[in-house]
């Protein structure tokens, strides 16, 4: 028989910090820390075995559950010298959720769990504080009541408020005994009138009520949301574990209190702990953001023994775990308890220093430095702040906490769903709520910042939006925010829905209007980090650039090149689409050529200028793609406006524009297939790449231009279309009398190029996965159209991801491993990269580096992003 | 050195039948028949292998042919006892091509070479018959100069006809040597004209001249034409050879002729020889059809003993051969010479008939009986003929030779071009000529007939029109056709461009407008040869039908089933199309379900009838596919008639129309994933499907429903579908308490589905290849878009064949190899199909039997086709 049920305290734990998939983040480390001797409450978690159990049997419990649950009951009240139910020394407890992968604020929580009437009655005696006694009765029943059974809290805040307004209290902490006991017998009414039946006096009754909460809690709509947006794999990492605890106390008076902290800053990556606290207080008080808590270091005065303490834990736990922790501490009667640490979550440049500093101190080694950033956070740090020298001229309406860092800019909204849909609909959007809580999640996930009126920096919206990399004003008390209303106010100014707000997330001002935004300058510690990924990296990171503004950008992100550069892009500029026009409804070769020849002085200039950025880097030229009908105009105002301008008929150019239509574009006259049936076309465009290249290198410029034929789906195709254009550059090069090395090689972006690798490399000197196009044909899904049944399938799970952003290798990759396969097999020699959006995606390149691949192309903003993914794929294969 | 030339005659021969590759066909049957002792004129053949070193080594000869044509012209000359080039004892020579495969008409011929004035004066001494020396110099002036020299014959013909005028002579029989003569010089004076310089009197010279003719004639266009119609692949069959022959004459007198003659009736199978001969005559005369020659038979008058040898050489050629032949002979001054021999093109039910025939014969076994049947021409055999009862209500007018069975209906055509260009504009058209010429080919190919005025049964256009299967009627000698006016004469009909008529093949008869059809009996020798198929072939054979008409057409063909179902065809009916346009425009499910609720009946009866004709054979019955849109109407008037008629606002229609509308469709909202987002419509057909099949089974008959979810690509798009259908099909068998076998499996029409077919595998009961779409997503072409460029992609040789036609087995088959393997790999049990339009391509079968699918789907009139190319395959694979 399998044991479910492991026991911690007292120095003796039955698990360890290694058992995080067995026991979950918070109970592996809480058995840890009690095996390290930190004063941890003693207590015990059912492991996630349990959960999957459950889950897999019908919603039942294995059947020796209960016993395990009732002997480890046993011990826990021989370790703490209490009784569970009992009236005289009764033993509460907590029970807490915590899943191997943290998901916090997703899994509910129930405290002071074994109070009923009689027993806080004895506690009231016992303690002599029965204003404590019933105040933390009322916050289980309210707990219970939420979290159990499903009854809204804003009922129950209903009956505080009543209290509060009759007797004219304002804070929670005047509220005494006598009123605490009010609000419970309230609390009770509406349970009775919701339930039809009394809250549940009995502690086991109580005890599994919130056992199987915990459970049900790991498949609410908030946590596989959360797991939705961060990638957790549920075929990996399944099931919450359930952790009871024997309760200690911040709120048992003047010399109780609760916080929490990370060892470091998780804004900053400072190296001096940060946190927050309450005195009198239980932790949800806390994180909750109702009441706003004092800095960490205030706690020197309140009580200067546990403040010590608490540093020296904190420097016991970074030293033990090798990183920057998040720990959750109590107080009970002036005695410090820990009740958990994890690894801290921190923003972007946080991660970046604290890695760095980590590996000064020698904690841990430049590999796993690599390890530790989040690849797709670097994205944060790229990103424009706003521009000290604009902002002055901007008002600061209100200034709350900098809770996470970067600029947002968008039009204010009060509610998740809204945030959604304007996001979808193509506006930027700021979040602006009272506080914030797990239903937000998809309306912040949306939004380009938030702002909160109530909170800290350990508050929900300030550690959410740290995890996403939203920037974050959180606890900005100055505003008074109405969701119903749809507007917030501070002092005589009123912002309603849509206006234009600006928050700076590293200084915590909120500013009217639309603050103009700068470049960041890359810190010290970013190019560290970028040193060691490209010392311990494979792969050749380049970039998909189609101006000289976008070549410069990704050049100085550290671009080895460009892999793909959209010479369409160059077409439909407003200048040059009147003879991209004219080539098009040219009826003879030479109409044709005669338009091209306009376009060519054109062409030629825009590759000297990329040539000359790129410093003879590598580039790679593709020759036009898109279908022709792209380029004219669709309605019959702008034919006719067109036509005239043209000087041709009204029917000349519609009749073109109709027999240009095609049923399925994507899979129509494009590509390759434009060059064969107008070869004049590709030619135009490799003599403007060949003399561009030509008139550089007499210059003394060095210039490796690389010729990409896209759309290839048969070794003829490339055949052909080389007998055609190898002519024009032997030419080109003789008439300039320079050498110079150049390519000719193809995308792999058609399912039928990847089967037939072997031939089409005996072609190619390389070959670029054209992964958009791949995934598109691979799976008949047209990216235009998709989005009408891709989100059923993620909702549905028929798809874990959407294959247009994270590569799906079980199918597009299978193809790109043949083509890698079968092009080396007869041409070792094959240059192979990437050049589709996925090119820029982590997991992605992480694929790249496995099937090997000579580099990857993303889009500029992406390249430290690449660079770092590469090196950690190269890291974690020799792991 | 490798030898080049090779000898043969006089019994002795340096080569034999087995050298096709070779010697050509014809070079290595002379040398065959040589060995045989036929009486054959001796000669030379110079390999197929010059004429591929020529075009290779940038058309020059290799270094020894001079060596080694001169040592055979020697020995030729030793055999004949004559000499090339002499005055006295002239040798004349044919100089005829002879590729590998047959190409009848394909390749020049050059005879009587070596004369010159000169020697015509010697010989008209020598024989005493100075007409026939002048009459073979005109000829070979003219072959030579249009053959050699590219000279029009029709400057020829002009001289001849002004002679004829001249001195009012009507035929040529009637023309003098004197007269002859004068067309000598006439024909010279144009040589000099055209080329400046004179016609070369050099034997030697004549001789190269000669051969580079043949070998250049390898690469004219309608050799080209003729090698793409008929799939002849150049990489196996390269090259002509070059046959020179010493000259036999049948133009030598009264008791001189030629012939052609196959051994066998090549229209009806008959086991009769059968030709033509003209006495006086060289052998182009007969086959040009310039003048109508008479029946064999004849011969038996006119030259007994010539006659009995012909009949037992005949004998002797079959039993050697074992099939059918085409001979051609000479008889030159009573003695009888055969020049060729080959196996005898012949009609579909010719040979059908002859196969049979030649098994009873114990010529042949069964199985090389099935391996000479093309399967491409059963076609033929199951199409319409003329309905013998609606006949007599036509006006017949004109008759010709029977020289091409079946039925022509169609639009009077009369130039090559013309037809082309109607045919591609989806008209049938009759292409009617005063006789063809090579040059006709394309027109012929894309005529539903061919009707000409002059030549006979062995005519270039009968023999021809046999070879492709078109009905043909030849030498209809009472009409007059002008192609230059576009018209014929008849009597005092007229027939002009466009006019429709009819031909009857079989019986030689031309009528004015357009006959009704009935489909055709099959003889008793088609089921022979269908059940000998059924004997060897593995590949079971189902067909697509969608209708109860096309289910039975198939089943009276020998399908062994359905395997595919399109039920959206169902849906487009016209009493159907108004509820189906209901349940799209619908706004909830109930809407949705209650729509549904009208089709459901009539889905269920169109599925009992199937199920009862096909008698207990499966049947596989594919769920909804197209895009919703299709089903809309899309102009702003046809919007307005049906909002009227639904009761709903035009604008609510013409906005549900617009929110259809897909960029491409082809991969878009189609297939399961119509399914996945409204699963109700393929409850309802599951349901009816199920409820069909156990309606009948109460009834006590066999169903074995199979229903097939289309355009799967991922397993779980298989599972999430099977969650919603599997509940519904046990509750309808649960509610009729009946027992049946049904199976659920998926089409593979996804380049994923494919890739990932062990996944797919696991929740499939079978899989059918898809192979139009997986042909579109393989190669990136869309069907409806491809035609602008796949053109382009034929002429220029960048793919070998359409590959919506004959699947392109190194891209699309590869996928389908890998399918089968991982699909059988986790699920041995799993049958697999192909139901794309391929499922009908002989080509395309041996590969389906190649890589193990269990049975090929096509539609009904292809069914035969595909019962014999399954029995070849199988054969094929054993030798």
């Amino acid at each position: 028989m399998k044991k479910l049920v492991y026991f911690f305290g007292n120095k003796q734990s039955e698990g360890d910090a290694s058992q995080k998939f067995l026991l979950g983040g918070k109970g592996a480390n809480l058995a840890e820390m009690s095996k390290l001797g930190i004063p941890v409450p003693p207590g015990f978690t059912i492991s996630t075995e349990v959960c999957r159990a459950y889950y897999q049997n019908n919603q039942k419990y294995p059947a020796t559950l209960k016993k395990e649950v009732d002997a480890n009951l046993k011990k826990l009240e021989a370790a703490t010298g209490k009784k569970f139910g009992d009236l005289k020394n009764p033993l509460l407890v907590s029970v807490r959720s915590g899943a191997a992968a943290s998901m916090p604020g997703m899994m509910d929580t129930i405290l002071n769990l074994g109070l009923n009437e009689e027993v806080v009655k004895s506690i009231a005696e016992t303690t002599g504080n029965p204003r404590f006694a019933w105040d933390s009765y009322r916050r289980f029943v309210q707990m219970y009541s939420n979290v159990v059974e499903n009854i809204d809290h804003e009922k129950f805040e209903h009956v505080i408020n009543k209290v509060k307004s009759q007797k004219a209290i304002k804070e929670d902490t005047d509220m005494t005994a006598d009123d605490w006991q009010t609000v419970v017998a309230g609390y009770k009414k509406i349970f009775e009138i919701e339930k039809n039946r009394p809250f549940p006096d009995d502690a086991e009754t109580q005890l599994w009520g919130a056992i199987g909460a915990v459970i049900g809690s790991w498949n609410n709509a908030r946590a596989i949301t959360y797991r939705q947006l961060n990638h957790i794999d549920e075929s990996k990492v399944f099931g919450t574990a359930v952790n009871i605890q024997a309760m200690v106390f911040g709120n048992l008076g003047a010399d109780s209190g609760t916080g929490v902290a990370f060892t470091r800053n998780p804004s900053t990556g400072e190296n001096l702990p940060y946190g927050e606290y309450l005195m009198n207080a239980q932790g949800e008080d806390v994180v909750a953001g109702i009441r706003t808590p004092k800095h960490l270091d205030a706690l020197k005065e309140d009580n200067e023994v546990a403040y010590k303490e608490l540093l020296t834990i904190f420097d016991k736990l970074e030293k033990h775990y090798r990183d920057m922790q998040d720990v959750e501490f109590t107080i009970e009667n002036g005695t410090l308890f820990i009740l958990q640490t994890r690894n801290g979550k921190r923003t972007a440049p946080a991660s970046i220093k604290i890695a760095v500093d980590l590996v000064k101190e020698k904690l841990i080694s430049e590999k796993e430095a690599l390890l530790r950033i989040e690849p797709e956070k670097l994205d944060q740090l790229l990103h424009p702040t706003l521009d000290p020298k604009a902002k002055a001229d901007f008002k600061v309406i209100a200034t709350g906490l900098p809770a996470s860092p970067g600029a947002g800019v968008g039009h204010a909204v009060f509610d998740a769903d809204t945030a959604v849909n304007w996001k979808e609909a193509g506006k930027k959007v700021i979040l602006v709520r009272a506080e914030t809580s797990p239903e937000d999640i998809a309306g912040m996930n949306a939004a380009e910042g938030i702002l909160t009126a109530r909170g800290g920096m350990t508050s929900h919206a300030a550690v959410v939006a740290r995890g996403m990399g939203k920037c974050c004003v959180a606890g900005a008390e100055s505003i008074t925010v109405s969701a119903l209303e749809k507007k917030f106010k501070v002092a005589d100014v009123v912002v309603s829905e849509g206006d234009l707000i600006t928050l700076d997330g590293s200084t915590g001002e909120v500013f009217l209007g639309e603050v103009p935004t700068v470049n960041p300058e890359l810190s010290g510690y970013f190019a560290t980090i970028m040193s060691w990924a490209d010392k311990y990296k494979k792969l050749g990171v380049r970039t998909n650039a189609d101006t000289p503004h976008d070549a410069q950008t990704a050049s100085d992100f550290g671009a080895e090149g460009i892999g793909l550069c959209r010479t369409e892009h160059m077409f439909f500029e407003a200048d040059r689409v009147f003879a991209v026009r004219q080539m098009i409804i040219s009826d003879t070769v030479e109409q044709r050529e005669a338009a091209l020849a306009k376009i060519f002085p054109m062409q030629k200039n825009d590759f000297k200028q990329l040539f000359k950025i790129m410093k003879g880097l590598p580039v790679k030229i593709r020759l036009l793609d898109p279908p022709l009908h792209e380029f004219l105009p669709h309605t019959k105002k702008e034919i006719e406006a067109l036509a005239a301008e043209m000087g041709i008929s009204y029917e000349k150019l519609s009749a073109k524009v109709d027999s240009l239509h095609e049923l399925n574009p994507m899979m129509g006259h494009r590509g390759c297939r434009l060059g064969i049936s107008y070869p004049e076309i590709s030619k135009m465009q490799v003599r403007a790449i060949i003399e561009a290249a030509c008139e550089l290198i007499k210059e003394g410029e060095k210039v490796v231009p690389e010729i990409m034929i896209p759309l290839i789906g048969e070794v003829n195709e490339m055949k052909w279309l080389k007998d055609q254009l190898v002519p024009v550059i032997t030419e080109t090069i003789k008439k300039y009398a320079v050498t110079m090395d150049y390519q000719i090689g193809t995308m792999i972006e058609i399912p039928r190029a990847a089967l037939t690798a072997d031939q089409i490399a005996t072609e190619a000197d390389f070959f670029s996965f054209g992964t958009n196009d791949l995934t598109q044909m691979s799976f008949g899904f047209s990216r235009d159209d998709a989005g009408k049944f891709l989100k059923d399938y993620l909702n549905q799970k028929i798809l874990p991801e959407d294959p247009f952003k994270t590569l799906d290798t079980v199918g597009v990759g299978k193809l790109m491993e043949m083509a890698v396969k079968l092009g080396r097999g007869v041409n070792p020699q094959l240059n192979i990269g990437i050049c589709g959006e996925h090119g820029g995606d982590p997991a992605t390149i992480k694929f790249c580096h496995k099937i090997g691949l000579d580099y990857v192309s993303c889009s500029p903003y992406r390249v430290p992003v690449a660079r770092l993914s590469a090196a950690q794929a190269a890291i974690e294969e020799k792991n």
